[in-house]
């Protein structure tokens, strides 16, 4: 059976405009890889309502899980939330749950839970809460989207929420044989182990150092012994 | 008149299944906003020809640059200029201008032209060369689609190369100040200024250091009176 299949969605003006640059895509791909749920397509946007909403009703009709950063916060730029609801046209208000998780949360820190941190407990219809270890602002599920804030560590714990939650396939293998040769040289053998095992994806990601040139050769795929296989192959062409 | 707008795809199945950190998207964003051209929309996506030929027709249609990177080197994993064809329909084939671009380098450096190093002389019919400084393999351009390799020194080179024939808008002004207090207390006053400056372009952008809570107001715009008004304003509620 193939792993269910995901798509990423990264929000925010700052990404796009350089400002800052993003790494929840990689922490994502990297977690995903881990459980066995393939990463197939990653959109970055920037903080428009239209673009938003088309981007999550594409996505979440094409893959088995949508994840998104960005754009729950309290400030006026936060609008993922509202987009969200709109996408799967669901009503959205203040729920009691996040209310409270907010005011506990508040209460101890000593800070005033005011209109614009309550934006924060503004959930869809129907959604189900993601935990917020971090800041307790939580993240929310509507059907198959996954909506986390932007932040890298308060993203990093809801990603740490949900996983589990999820169903994953077989974790990917991946095994690395760095040759210190141009692409041009090895790409002749290396396609011919590559149309040997068509289950395995087989890639070459060529680098440059000190001025020389080389590739790291990338076997992947679920079977273990097919992986080891093509390995072998690969050592005894290039090694 | 708005600056022109721009589209990024980042092709590999390496940037998706976290293998490798993608790092030419914040380049590109970076580079970008100095000559004014507006970053939209980025897509990562896997070498997978009708993933890659549906991403390239959907975007050069919304904006009015494209720029991929990935997937134009030797090996069988590098599909991409196969699928630009695709895309615009045009003939691909080793094209006589870009064999002697390969040959006369290969020829200084003493390396064999080999069948698979000529793979990176196949060029889209009517296409114009994109200069690559580090290694001499080209990109190229098929209408507003800019085609460059992943490798992020040549990626880095080609933009180089690319950059100078655009015309541009007005590079975005973007001012930063920076506000040791939770986005919850900011957003209140934060949303007054964005209501009264809304031809700029007014975020926060929370972090967390050291168990403290703070933001980064960012203040974007092209118009610079404008902007220090509005970083004034910023200056006078929060600093």
């Amino acid at each position: 059976m193939p792993n269910p299949s995901a798509a990423m969605i990264v929000i925010g003006d700052e990404i796009l405009s350089g400002r800052t640059r993003d790494s929840n895509m990689h922490h994502m791909a990297q977690q995903l890889s881990e459980v066995g749920i393939d990463l197939r397509e990653v959109r970055m946007i920037g903080d428009e309502r239209g673009t938003i909403i088309a981007a999550v009703q594409a996505l979440a009709r094409a893959y088995d899980h949508v994840f998104t950063s960005g754009g729950i916060g309290p400030t006026h730029d936060d609008i993922t939330a509202d987009c969200i609801a709109a996408a799967f046209d669901r009503e959205i208000d203040v729920r009691d749950d996040a209310r409270q998780i907010l005011a506990e949360f508040y209460r101890k820190t000593g800070t005033e839970l005011n209109q614009a941190r309550l934006r924060m407990a503004r959930i869809p219809e129907g959604a189900t809460l993601i935990d917020n270890p971090v800041s307790a602002a939580p993240g929310f599920r509507v059907e198959n989207v996954h909506v986390m804030a932007g932040v890298p560590a308060v993203f990093q714990a809801m990603v740490a929420s949900v996983l589990p939650t999820l169903t994953g396939g077989a974790p990917l293998i991946s095994e690395t044989l760095r040759v210190e040769r141009g692409e041009g040289d090895i790409a002749g053998p290396l396609g011919e182990v590559a149309e040997a095992h068509p289950d395995l994806s087989i890639g070459s990601y060529p680098f440059q150092r000190d001025g020389r040139f080389g590739a790291h050769l990338v076997v992947r795929g679920q079977d273990r012994a097919e992986v080891d296989r093509a390995m072998a192959r690969l050592k005894a062409i290039f090694a």
